[in-house]
């Protein structure tokens, strides 16, 4: 079996749903699947349904089952990647599962698990908005806000694997509470569930606002990254206002983390990224620029968009295994 | 000659002194002597005072100056450690000075150049507080703050060279004003200058404080780490406060580093963590590790006062130098 007919399967996994595809050993993408998640399962439910979405996303690629080298999976929350563990995952109420095992022993393949967000940081890199560079950060805004950092072309991890959480650096102290329980961190103040808070706010502050009424067009409980981009559309006054504000604080983000790590690339990701683009950065870039310590050669560090959009964590997670397997090899 | 009769100056420049150092290849100091700047000088009257020193700290080592290997030094500001020219160093009014050119032009031994606080950490990384990290950041506090970031064993310098300027990441969004034209910068809020600022703006305030006093009594018309000392020690009420204010800053900027880069040890250094140590430390180790996102290892993380004091810079000067030469050779 030529190692070029081999394939691999990438899932990201997320707070409500399950995305996996296959690919082959040049990057491209064979097939993909869906599954909702439901978090009212146990963990054992929610592998045995990750063991089944393998298996369907190999029929649809039609592509044989001896085929498959490896699974790689990105999951949510803080994950060991060298026991393959998920050691907390709050949006899946997951404590201490020895998810690579236990997917091991249903899939008969290796599998691999690294946080969500550092494989979406890969796959931007080795395939999409940073390609090439050596040093590279990606900064996802959803829920919350995560990040991800590659030095010297490699995913860089910190002493304790605990690197890259830019989310909760503190950008306004005693700012406003944080799900993780300080103050004035950037999720507190710039992440979707900011947004929503502030949105919702200045509604019952008694400002005039379309959001509550898309969201109901929509059938929509949350302010999710298409509620946004509709009210925006809109020139809703509360959103723009809201949104202004939100891209304000992710370029003084941006400015910090280049100010320390001076990459040549940060890649806004997420789903807000994902839906507008650059209408979502080009606020954020020209924030940052003005915010760098050395300005006289900013633009020499790109700001761009994720070009992977919701690929961008399962491309990464194969990238990823492909190296750690050539590393074992 | 044998390598290891061969020795090295290392020199700290600093905006109101020069300090050199004659270092063996055991990393022994043979002699150290100091020098006062005058900013009001030309650069390369300065110049021809490095060249000067060079030879009288040789003389005081009673090393014969064929012996010399290389001179390396740290510079203030805006340095290419390439091209060893200083771009922009405002407390010596430099722009675009080849220092590395000139300098070798009168000692006509190999002169290295890199920024002041990039080489106080390679000091204290490799014979100092942080010896055997992998992953190490240093914050040096003083007239402003200045950072430096080992990564994997070696000094990181960023895509640009621009890189662990920490001391203009953002900590209060629309906070003070700082030097560099932003607002709320780290060293806006917890640098010496900072502190100076709300010690004086609080006794025109009416606050009874001994900080002035203390001052005349000394000579000073700055606030310097020595006057910080004995206000302190005299439980200076305004002092205590504004120092206490200083330190909860510094404990977030500590956190957002470890947030970020999850080094193995930070450590903090320049002129007033030199003189309190640990009393200036503990207080911002305990704030930091509050911030920590993952809080149940956070003490894996030490974060140690500086030991090598004023030479840290000359050291870290020849260690890189030595670096360097290794890899040119």
């Amino acid at each position: 079996m030529p190692h070029s007919k081999e394939v691999m399967v990438g899932i990201d996994m997320g707070g409500t749903s399950l995305r996996a595809l296959v690919v082959d050993g040049e990057n491209q993408i064979l097939a993909i699947e869906k599954d909702a998640t439901n978090p009212a399962l146990k963990p054992d439910a929610i592998i045995r349904d990750l063991a089944g979405l393998v298996e369907d996303v190999m029929r649809s690629a039609g592509v044989k089952r001896k085929r498959l080298r490896a699974v790689s999976i990105g999951a949510p929350g803080a994950v060991d990647p060298v026991h393959g563990t998920v050691h907390n995952a709050p949006n899946l109420r997951w404590k201490k599962v020895a998810l690579r095992d236990k997917l091991e022993a249903l899939v008969h393949v290796p599998v691999f698990v690294e946080n969500d967000v550092n494989v979406g940081v890969v796959g931007e890199h080795a395939l999409g908005a940073g390609q090439g560079a050596q040093e590279l950060v990606g900064v996802f805004v959803g829920t919350g806000i995560g990040g991800g950092i590659i030095s010297r072309g490699r995913l860089y991890l910190g002493s304790r694997g605990a690197a890259a959480e830019i989310g909760h650096t503190i950008l306004l102290v005693d700012g406003p509470r944080c799900g993780c329980g300080n103050h004035g961190c950037a999720e507190a103040l710039a992440s979707r569930t900011a947004l929503e808070r502030d949105v919702r706010a200045a509604i019952r502050g008694g400002e005039k606002s379309l959001v509550l009424e898309i969201m109901k067009e929509r059938g929509k409980e949350r302010m999710t990254s298409s509620i946004i981009q509709r009210a925006l559309r809109r020139h809703d006054p509360v959103m723009t206002k809201v949104m202004k504000r939100a891209q304000y604080y992710l370029g003084i983000l941006v400015s910090n983390i280049v100010n320390t790590l001076d990459p040549e690339c940060v890649v806004v990701g997420g789903g807000i990224a994902e839906r507008l683009g650059e209408e979502f950065v080009r606020p954020i870039r020209q924030t940052a620029y003005g915010y760098f310590l050395r300005r006289h050669d900013a633009s020499r560090v790109k700001i761009v968009p994720g070009l992977l959009g919701d690929n961008a964590g399962s491309l990464g997670a194969v990238v990823l295994a492909r190296q750690r397997l050539k590393e074992a090899a």
